[in-house]
């Protein structure tokens, strides 16, 4: 057994740490396709203390620590670089607090960010982000990718919720940041920088949010178009009103199509968009924002405007977005989600962008997303073992990013850069940029022993990472 | 002439290079009492580049750079340290965008914060943060700073609107930060981090803000008390009740009685507290929650709540809040205000102990301030030539600060650390997380050119700032 292996024991105790070939396999990828290796170890620390030993130790013995929270991460942010320990949180579920007076909430890093949606909605408030994964997601990983989520229009990202860490510093010191102020401007803003720093500037055990009044209504409308320009014009026209929903999301008309083959919701054939929409907030503006909205489509040249009578419709015409990913992942083995994003207002060029990058390369694409803030998922259905068209794949997410950049856009709306994107922030980031990038990590990780190999970090131990 | 000022005047013309005696009294100061000292000149950069070639210029020669808005700060930033050049930008002064269609707007630095919310307003919009300086602070500053102003309960402070940034890193390279998208994570947060930096990592020329829709309606409430627990109880009551108020400020009794001698707004004498409350938004909602918010003061034994029947009388109500700090620097020769923060839920204690303090060492204190986010205005009215008092009022600071940290909460809620506060930052925050800041201001500025001595770094320069 490797000394290595012997001290995480010793720390943790012989049940918290995994060595087996079946864990360390399963612990070798995330969400991501293609990536994928095995680290040396996982291990679960019980807390704090514990978590800054084994930081400690990495430090002294020169060993990577890749710290994972359910793994469910798209850009190979917690895929292990060779040699590594995959430090794990999965007894980390304990909401410590949830205080009414200040509107804050603290729970442990490894909290499902679903049970704390249901925690505080109980209490008649609100935490807003929810990313896709959010059934299984966990806080801890949620302010490390600083993941977005379909009410992000309206209400943010989970940096505009999150007040305060807990954080194992790479050289292992313990260190707090934030509080229950509202306004607080003591020195650097550590929290923002650690929230979104995708594992590579401290290790997250626990986190303060910020919580909001559950909104008091809501209302979730479905409009389908045979022009994709309608849609987008009907979305720009929305926010030119004042109106800003919590949901906007689009469907392209591959999209629409697998989600129908496989959810049989009733949509027609041969539509060129889909727009979700729902507004929320107090029952008179909903209803009142709803009315204008349904009235915009139509001006706008909708073939049809469904307005939810009740929850259980509601639900129904969510089905068709929550249903995306998973209609279009039966149609390939391999299944490719990107999330290049735009402002808003460029929303229509770069759809139109995509599906002549796709004609280009012979691909077969679904584009969806959150039109209403400029975050699409083009998704690129194809099969990693058919190494040509994986080249053409290639080809064509590079000419998506461009186009994403040149529309003022970014490279990653919410997925992080992890590994999959970490030529491309290299390519479109200034050499003085990414060495201040590179200088930040480097005062807090002087032995680039925490997630190295990631973002900005061209480790040679990573590059050979694509099986 | 010193070869520094030579070689300003070679990048920016000798108009733009400030060496009189009265120009350098003037750089000498910002909004902060006590704290005084001339730089060696000051410069105005006619743009970026100009910018650039001065800290490539302040590099080579050691020569200290602070960059200065409009001089408002209270908490020393922007106070020279010996020997510094001072950069200005009073001809900056130009709001570059409005995009209606993303919500955005791009300013260069200099522009004056009420001018860009009158910009936006006309079109619809609304930039909410409003520093009690806005009238002539400028955005850069704000940005800097991360300002907050009465709107931060339920609209946040700056860094919630700060979208992207031109800096001008202190080695002299021009990046760029953030863009138009509502999603971006690509890399760690920059922006973030330069906002409230307080003028110690980079030089802010130009400036992408979020805008939201203007409030449609707003409804303004005065609510007096002749106990300070039963204002407390009010406000406690409102944010249960889940409404949150755009405005909810407190006045204690001192405070009043000033305001009343200055303003004569008709305010009864003997009042130990009041509250301005404004709530805005939808007209519905704004009529239904400033109903609920009058009958909560009510049931809370308010004296007398006045609901402003219109603008007009709204801005009389508000006359009260806006002229507290005027009022109050009538009495004595020398107001020092400070932001001691607290979480919302500890206002009414934390107001007590201002009040116990400022008993136990015998000076006078008005108080006010953010009680909706907790951030308190304790203001000493005092004499700075009088040594032993002012011995008295550090102590009675030190003792105010140590209070709000026992409350769970901060220093500083919105006016920085800078030189006023700087040996509190240090007492107050643990070795490693002090390390930590150091290590990033390094990896920022490895000469430590940009306005050295401030936040976190103890030059021996500025140990002597105190007049």
């Amino acid at each position: 057994m490797s000394a290595i292996i012997k001290a995480l024991q010793e720390i943790t105790g012989n049940d918290r740490v995994l060595t087996s070939p079946e864990d360390l396999i399963t612990l070798g990828y995330d969400g991501t396709p293609v990536l994928e290796n095995a680290p040396l170890a996982g291990v679960i620390p019980a807390d704090a203390e514990q978590v800054s030993r084994i930081m400690h130790l990495a430090n002294d013995s020169g060993t990577p620590v890749v710290p994972r929270g359910s793994g469910t991460g798209l850009s190979g942010g917690s895929v292990p670089v060779p040699g590594s320990i995959v430090m794990l949180f999965p007894r980390w579920n304990r909401i410590i607090e949830i205080d009414e007076a200040n509107l804050t909430a603290k729970v442990q890093a490894g909290v499902i960010t679903a049970d704390l949606h249901a925690a505080v909605e109980q209490r008649g408030l609100f935490y807003p982000p929810d990313p896709g994964s959010m059934k299984i997601c966990t806080i801890g990983g949620n302010v490390a990718e600083n993941s977005g989520g379909l009410r992000g229009l309206k209400y943010g990202v989970t940096a505009n919720y999150t007040m305060g860490l807990q954080v194992v510093l790479p050289t292992g010191e313990i260190i707090e940041t934030g509080n229950k102020c509202v306004k607080d401007v003591a020195g650097l803003r550590l929290t923002d920088l650690f929230t979104g720093s995708e594992g590579i500037l401290g290790i997250f055990t626990e986190v303060l949010v910020r919580l909001i009044p559950r909104p008091a209504a809501s209302k979730t409308m479905l409009a389908t178009f045979d022009r994709i320009e309608d849609a987008a014009e009907s979305v720009s026209e929305i926010i030119a009103k004042k109106i800003i929903p919590c949901t906007l999301e689009f469907l392209d008309s591959t999209t629409i199509e697998c989600v129908e083959a496989y959810a049989r919701i009733g949509l027609p054939s041969g539509l060129a968009a889909l727009l979700l929409i729902e507004v929320d907030g107090h029952p008179a503006v909903v209803a009142e924002e709803a009315e204008q909205i349904v009235a915009i489509c139509k001006q706008h040249r909708a073939l049809e405007v469904t307005l939810a009578a009740d929850a259980a419709e509601a639900e129904r015409l969510k089905t068709a977005r929550r249903a995306a990913l998973s209609a279009l992942a039966r149609l390939k083995p391999t299944t490719i989600l990107e999330d290049a994003t735009v402002p808003r207002s460029e929303v229509a060029t770069m759809v139109t962008r995509i599906r002549e990058i796709a004609r280009k390369y012979d691909l077969t694409f679904g584009n969806f997303g959150h039109a209403g803030d400029g975050n699409l998922h083009p998704t690129c259905l194809t099969d990693e073992r058919d190494a040509e068209e994986m080249h053409r794949v290639e080809l064509a997410f590079e000419e998506i990013f461009r186009a994403a950049l040149d529309l003022g856009g970014t490279i990653t709306g919410e997925h992080g850069i992890g590994l999959a994107k970490k030529q491309f922030l290299r390519t479109s980031t200034p050499d003085a940029k990414m060495e201040l990038l590179q200088k930040i990590k480097a005062s807090f990780d002087p032995n680039n022993i925490l997630n190295p190999g990631k973002i900005i970090d061209s480790h040679p131990r990573c590059e050979t990472l694509h099986t």
